[in-house]
């Protein structure tokens, strides 16, 4: 073997070996098995705790879920992976901790808000393509009972939501990603550069996060010298119908492109707004990205749908404490390229 | 250039060219300054709020000093380094995040409590070692007060701590880590597992993260075929005078060793414990081992007092919620063996 990965440009690794995702454990809340996609997830939970005492337990009991279907689809288990590179949105990553501690692996938390998806996977590509580990288990998560708790008020308050908030998805995605196989590669990551355009409001994350999501798209063209047409699907994270629609505004304003049908954003699709109007504008989460483009997305890839995608990831790294500081939301977009065959 | 890193083993990863350190930059606060290795810090400051309106915004302060510094003294520019991993201690990375938006350059966060130091620095030398980088900036900090009022109680109530507890570190540490330099450089990078022996008590860390040390350190001899006398100092990161001495006795009973004189806990020395009861068992924080190891461990390398040392952070994964919710303490030790020249 001699894999050399090079940088491209600014911001993007080319992988020399573009890792494999042979397999993708999907586990979702009852109300997103309501939705769209649901045939796509790998798992349904009844209801919002998982026979957990504490919707924290919960979450990790999703996210350990979601890893063991990924390892079980693979036929593999822990003793074949190398690594377990997750993160969550909860405080410490608390969530991804204690699956680690359960799944028994070497361990790296990342934090990337709900860009994690694509973070952790763009790391475990570029550790594979180095040579370093051979295989390794990534995964994320949300819920929306430990982040409304979290994040917002006590849920038992009832607060009403402007119109353009979005409702954090209850779910978790892991991939399994090696060196040869069957399933999507990761040809490119586009490692993202905070953007902070000074938005304040946490309610209204779509606006804070769309000009991460268009910078992160704008370099990984420039650094690969590939155009839209270059893909069959531009995905952003979760923008939410708000956020995807200010997103094309300044895609088009600042880089001059139109993605039309190209255009595809997990926040604004995994939720039927009309029937469930609570969900306003869309969903988010870590979850959100994680369980559209490993459950649905990948799914749509192998049956032929699709060849090549590029998955920009877009998290908002403010904090309650930093809001309450009345400071602005920094944000990122960790953005991959993914081809199958 | 034909880098191949590789496995050893189960835990670690032998860089094939090993990056070196070419210029670290550490800031403390004033009390920090007052203790042992102040005249071996970049900067020591004035107060704790260092001119800020907030303590959180104080440490963003602290980190991009260190990051300044480091560059600085390396008489590098942000246009001369490809990424900025860094974490630390406060709810979503917030200090990362802020700290990122203001050098600009791409960036991954990453959570390993006060294992992060080494976290960052063994990522970001994995991926120098594949190829994908040349050069990389990581950082990390931790704040007494910012700490202090997230993790316990408002510092307003002057709470009584038990000998075990200890005292977070006000401090922040950067490392310019390359491919080619002068200073210490990262030969083996062993990844830590989760350990979690079921302590539950937040103000006994060094308890509870002395197990995940013993393991670290016992897989990275049995990974590299290494016994301690191939190190001139073995370090642990922040378990403080109780939990180095329990880490003593645990390695002994379990592994048969006894480090003797080469044994080292960067929180049982940064604070003279003698002069400043409050301190209690020592230093903590993801500042402690980033303060020591970068300040003065790697001036006393580049002075020939050690050739060779390994350094294990450890890091304990709980969050507020998970204690108040009664769950054990999560711990975790990443160890990075450094050699000069």
């Amino acid at each position: 073997m001699n894999r050399i990965g090079k940088k491209l440009g600014v911001q993007t690794f080319a992988l020399a070996s573009p890792p494999v995702i042979i397999a993708t454990g999907t586990v979702v809340g009852p109300f997103e098995g309501k939705n769209a996609y649901h045939d796509d997830y790998d798992m349904i939970a009844p209801d919002l705790s998982l026979g957990q005492s504490s919707f924290e337990l919960a979450e990790k009991e999703m996210m350990t879920n979601a890893c063991q279907k990924a390892m079980q689809k693979a036929k593999r288990s822990e003793k074949d992976i190398d690594l377990f590179i997750a993160g969550d949105l909860l405080n410490q990553l608390i969530t991804s901790g204690y699956s680690a501690s359960y799944i028994g692996l070497p361990f790296f938390g990342v934090y990337g808000a709900c860009s994690t998806s694509m973070a952790s996977l763009g790391l475990a590509s570029l550790l594979i393509d180095g040579g370093f580990i051979g295989t390794a288990l990534t995964a994320t998560s949300s819920h929306n009972a430990t982040a409304e708790r979290q994040y917002r008020y006590p849920t038992e308050y009832g607060n009403q939501k402007r119109p353009y908030a979005q409702w954090t998805v209850t779910g978790a995605g892991a991939a399994l990603i090696t060196t040869e196989g069957k399933g999507p590669r990761v040809t490119h990551v586009t490692v993202g550069k905070v953007t902070d355009l000074g938005t304040a409001d946490p309610l209204n994350l779509g606006a804070a996060m769309a000009p991460a999501a268009v910078a992160s798209i704008l370099q990984h063209f420039a650094d690969t010298k590939r155009t839209p047409e270059d893909y069959d699907l531009i995905v952003t994270g979760d923008l939410g119908n708000f956020g995807a629609a200010l997103f094309q505004r300044w895609l088009k304003e600042t880089g001059g492109i139109d993605l039309g049908a190209r255009y595809f954003d997990c926040g604004a699709e995994i939720y039927d707004r009309k029937k469930f109007p609570k969900v306003q504008s869309g969903g988010s989460g870590c979850g959100c990205s994680a369980v559209v483009v490993f459950g649905h997305l990948f799914k749509e890839m192998i049956h032929g749908r699709y060849r090549r995608i590029l998955v920009a990831a877009t998290g908002a790294l403010h904090s309650p404490t930093s809001v309450l500081q009345k400071q602005t939301i920094p944000c990122i977009a960790h953005a991959i390229a993914f081809e199958f065959p």
